[in-house]
């Protein structure tokens, strides 16, 4: 029986250009670390977090606690559980890298793997996207799902929530780099559930992201660079990101697949076809941030394909 | 050398229920038949059209010989050709079939065959699509090309006009129920376009349209059938087909694996994994719609991999 349990959960870019709200993939780096340990106290307490003075350490406040509680729910002891969490942010905030549902998912598989293990890696996506639904406003599995399950994830459809793993090709690069500015996801998502749409825009996204499942499955990156093309989305949260233009063609322009917003943004991602493509463009994309007063941080590598993990565990 | 030149090019469903615009595949039958002769005259000469009283023979008006001119015209011949062409409408008008490609791709195809075969299928695209668009007032692809190149074809982009072919399952069957009423595909494609849209509608497609191209590559016809969903467009033309609902259900009762509209109706269009099973499906469906006072035409088979191609031709 374990004593403690303390867990990994990578970010994730959602979206991936055309997939708005069904396609997401897993990164290397960065993510959250959640920690628990069993105690006599029914239900869970947060006792610390780190890394992110903001959040409410109140479990039906914190993405993670109120996914680590599901998780107990679900797991419908006999006698009350009680479990203490401690929670490591170490990742942004606000950034459209999924940090909401990188804790959430980080808390709800570390109480699942102090009481045995359980549930299983798909009835723990319906844990954490109580979390995730608690932060965001609404259910979004494309941030949620990846971290849990590694890899790249389609959503089929939310209700009922049906999820399609999606192949990796090996040679895939995937670059984010996220610039020191702050937008508020409920916002950004207002934005887009107040416009109304062309059926050409509708068209241009159906084409793209079909074209991009194909490639995922043919190896064929050049045409999964070419899908990464947003004609409903992007148009509208393209003016929130700092020199968004600038950085996707500097991206381009030194031999990126493809480049778009993650998620709500302001994070920039970017595909390659090899490790040094990756840096030269993961370069190219700070110094365009920089060249318009920012900085940032940059994460680049294989897609995560192994997503959340146990890092130890004590008996 | 050949003098004459018989080909046959196939009927096709489009939009496949979440793909509007960008899916489409090709039947083995019905389809329209395009002869064509070497002639003394410059340009193309329509001699007879027949199998529908109401189209033109004038070929700036009919599709196939508008097709035919565009594969002329690449063919960039020193001095003038001239041919004569026979159009044998062999499927029904305005029915959701793709019966203006059909008579395009045979057009295009017959001109091409009887001048040595230059221009690849790829090329015949282009040349399909000049007879396309006269007919339906702007330019898609989505059964032109599986009626030129067979299978299950994804149109990613317009402009530039990029295609995918996808993998055909080999257990898939396709059935296609016509019912004796007419819907006019440019009044249905302005509904469409006069509409505006929900992002929830354009997610709801993005996520179903992925999946069954993923489906596709994996031959999960199970993941395929419960893909065959439609947010966007069938709403607004479902009205526009008698009896739509109860044709559905009834495919459905008796194992189809989805259902939707072919392409701007009313033909109505169902998947099954074998042959017994599509058979039952296209009764149960021909049932349906003489419940509601419609007699009805059936095809069904496997996909049609071939395409377009020449029946007969004399040296």
């Amino acid at each position: 029986m374990r004593d403690r349990v303390r867990v990994f959960a990578p970010a994730s870019a959602s979206n991936l250009g055309p997939g708005f709200d069904v396609l997401g993939l897993a990164l290397q780096e960065p993510g959250d670390i959640v920690e628990v340990s069993r105690s006599e106290t029914p239900g869970i307490q947060i006792l610390e977090v780190t890394g992110a003075p903001s959040l409410n350490t109140d479990p039906n406040q914190n993405t993670a606690g109120i996914a680590g509680s599901a998780v107990l729910r679900q797991l419908e002891s006999a006698e009350p559980r009680g479990v203490d969490m401690w929670v490591h942010k170490q990742m942004p905030l606000a950034s459209g890298l999924g940090s909401s549902a990188a804790s959430s998912v980080a808390g709800a598989l570390a109480v699942n793997e102090l009481f045995g293990g359980l549930l299983s890696r798909r009835a723990l996506v319906d844990c954490a996207l109580h979390g995730e639904a608690a932060a965001s406003g609404s259910m979004h599995a494309d941030n949620v799902a990846p971290s849990l399950l590694g890899g790249i994830v389609l959503v089929r459809s939310y209700d009922p929530l049906d999820l399609v793993s999606l192949p990796v090709p090996p040679r895939l690069r995937v670059v984010v780099v996220h610039p020191h500015a702050e937008v508020e996801t409920a916002a950004a998502r207002r934005l887009v559930e107040d416009s109304r749409f062309e059926i050409s825009q509708a068209v241009a996204n159906l084409g793209n992201v079909a074209a991009l499942v194909s490639a995922l499955h043919s190896g064929d990156l050049e045409l999964f660079g070419r899908s990464i093309h947003d004609a409903l989305v992007e148009p509208i949260r393209a003016p929130l990101v700092p020199a968004f233009a600038e950085v996707r063609n500097a991206a381009l322009a030194v031999g990126a697949l493809g480049c778009s917003i993650s998620g709500s943004g302001p994070s920039v991602f970017a595909f390659a076809d090899a490790d040094d493509v990756a840096a030269a463009v993961a370069d190219a994309m700070q110094g365009a941030f920089r060249a318009a007063g920012l900085e940032s941080d940059r994460y680049m590598g294989p897609v995560n394909t192994r997503g959340a993990r146990v890092i130890s565990a004590a008996e």
